[in-house]
């Protein structure tokens, strides 16, 4: 058994149900890959104490590291203390300290701490706190020669709990490679035409068989994932960094960020570099392009704020847009775009403007389809650019995801232009 | 072993290196609950045949039905049909129908079909074919007492073929029962004080064994979970219908919404009932209140629009706000919050304000700490109240979120008040 492979055991029967998707695994086994531990297998197990020992059980027979997520919390389907204390033979025991930390946690909150808590403080004989982020204290336990880490399933309290406990305590076993990807984000491209674009360095890293490419679509977005493995973090870069020049040069004007940032973090970049202020017009979106803005820190040296004119009435009203031209063009056109973005602009006293009209469904709206979408801007120079798509989302909430971005793009690439 | 029970194996390197989610497992449980099957474990493997035939053997020893998502496609890496077959004992065979459909296949699209598509057309000796969607066909055979289904990862593919060959053939086994979840979503109680509120239910039904109850915290927001098994769906929702009812009853003015009903359901609702319109002013947010009200359909009816008043200057020339006010309270106080509440109401002529403004992060402002955050409302009497807290959460889009939901319950209990 390998010193430094690992598997994580995800606890609870809402996974099993289908009802909520596992998302903990994957986070940790990429923080896992960083650090070059191998993970060879996931488990989903539902609240049942048999059928969590037996996995776990399983688990520690072929891992050193066993990481479970979930099952800590204070009710009585809660069963991960329990199941752990069976798997190692060991005793439940309460820890004054962990009971004194909750009571204060729940005084803090201005509430009295009801009894069930209690059972938070209950863990295994011979185990090692990890020190609660929420109310659910973690523990590690040593179980025939591997390790059982328990962490919460509430992603907060988990990742918390991985990065200042279970990252360092397999660094410092020695876990010697590491496996790094870096995310090269595309728009406007189909995959196979960013597949295509990027044949020559494929066929290039092919030959060598370290970095890997791969190509992932998703709603309006084509991202190229360059994976390396290498000693450590930095020779992995090393091998990465020239790449993603390289695939950035080839796509051009296409990419929109890099790794975690998206569209918005280009948008902030362009904007800082020309010293401008943006000012936004939102309809059926109804404040999703300035809520993604914000997400940027530092928005506040470059995003004025937003007028959201989700009623006819109010692009009137906030942003001065003539009555006969919605009369006459209606809410989802060119000209309301032009005319919002340009409202915008001058109502927030902004250097620029943009605006997103369109039909979110159900229904079509006065004759549009659903989906049909207008973006534009109003530049500082007085100019403006409108562009329309019918975007080919299905639900209501993806209609208005889709068109955030797409208003994002259409800044981002007339930014560009600027200088 | 249960005619009923299911386990469910994913199959791919990219999902133990976390670079994708596996929603798959979730989506085929939720099916698979629907039409009365158990599923007792989810399990993901890499590219690796020799673990892939391990984890296969563990689920064939342990449920009647393994379904099997991804491994399927046209490159080196796509070991499924290996796997099983090994797992069969049986050879693979090279099935010229197959062939037949993936030259048509690829001469529809104007292309030529790459030599490496012929391996799709190899199937495990004794196995049924699912007829492909893409390029990947499934197939099913039997293993030791045991049927293992292989259907695509592409989700597109693997709905399909799940919702076309595999519940009907589940249906036909005698699966008679459907498993139906309902969820009562609370805020505003920690997950501990919900449980003990049902106490008296979960004591019942714990005598019972059927439905059964388990409690889910998340951002903000404690959902209480009621599963039942019965004949049918309909048989189901008798047994849930009651309880639900009961639940809202002792939960009381905690009750934010029903299944997949948010707080900004009830928002809507209750809006609706009173027949009053709705104006936002956002600062910290960047327009995220306003998006999540819009996802609800016919949000236009009470839903008049949004200031969104990141930059200071925009709360004065936006919504109105005394400078002298700003000045001496900051930018986060309850006084700006009140006074931004009273702008959009003012100035979107509409019945109802509502404001938030807090610190993101992921520095300090004006000596306010990350995470406070005040929500106000101006009613329709002339009266305001407001309300604050330190959100706990750890990052910038994080407190946002988190602030947006504190908004919507908060405006929700002061409508629930009125008549």
């Amino acid at each position: 058994m390998p010193e430094t492979s690992a598997e994580i055991v995800a606890v609870g029967s809402e996974l099993l149900l289908g009802q909520h998707v596992d998302t903990n695994s994957a986070w940790i086994s990429s923080r896992l890959a960083e650090v070059g531990v191998d993970v060879y297998r996931h488990t989903t197990v539902g609240d049942n104490v048999g059928r969590m020992v037996e996995a776990l059980h399983q688990a520690c027979g072929r891992a050193r590291t066993v990481i479970v997520t979930g099952g800590l919390g204070p009710t009585a389907d809660d069963l991960t203390r329990v199941a752990v204390a069976r798997l190692a033979g060991a005793q439940l025991q309460r820890h004054d300290e962990i009971v004194a930390y909750l009571r204060d946690h729940f005084r803090r909150g201005g509430r009295q701490m009801p009894a069930s808590n209690l059972l938070q403080a209950d863990i295994p004989a011979g185990a090692r706190v990890l020190e609660p982020v929420g109310t659910a204290p973690g523990f590690a336990i040593d179980v025939d020669g591997s390790t059982v880490w328990c962490v919460p399933g509430v992603p907060r309290e988990m990742t918390v709990m991985v990065t200042r406990d279970i990252i360092p305590a397999l660094q410092r076993l020695g876990a010697a490679a590491a496996t790094v990807s870096r995310v090269v984000r595309t728009s406007g491209m189909a995959e196979s035409a960013v597949d295509e674009a990027c044949a020559e360095v494929t066929r290039r890293l092919e030959a060598m068989g370290n970095p890997t490419l791969a190509f992932l679509a998703s709603r309006g977005e084509t991202r190229v994932r360059l994976t390396a493995k290498a000693a450590d973090r930095e020779a992995a870069l090393a091998l990465l960094d020239p790449l993603v020049d390289e695939l950035v040069e080839v796509l051009g004007a296409n990419v929109v960020g890099l790794d975690d940032e998206g569209v918005e973090w280009a948008v902030a970049r362009q904007l800082r570099r020309l010293a401008l202020t943006l000012a936004v017009a939102e309809s059926v979106t109804g404040g999703g392009v300035g809520a993604r803005l914000v997400t940027v820190p530092g928005a506040s040296d470059w995003f004025a704020g937003s007028l959201v004119t989700y009623a006819t009435e109010a692009k009137m009203r906030l942003a001065g847009v003539d009555p006969s031209l919605l009369e006459s063009c209606g809410p989802v056109s060119q000209a309301t775009a032009v005319a919002l973005a340009e409202g915008a602009r001058a109502r927030l006293a902004a250097d620029v403007g943009l605006s997103v009209v369109g039909v979110a469904g159900p229904t079509t709206q006065g004759g549009q389809p659903v989906g049909l979408t207008w973006v534009a801007t109003a530049l500082p120079d007085g100019s403006s650019e409108a562009s329309s798509r019918r975007l080919p989302a299905r639900s209501r909430p993806d209609v208005q995801e889709f068109a955030v971005s797409m208003a994002l793009d259409f800044l981002r690439r007339q930014l560009a232009e600027l200088s």
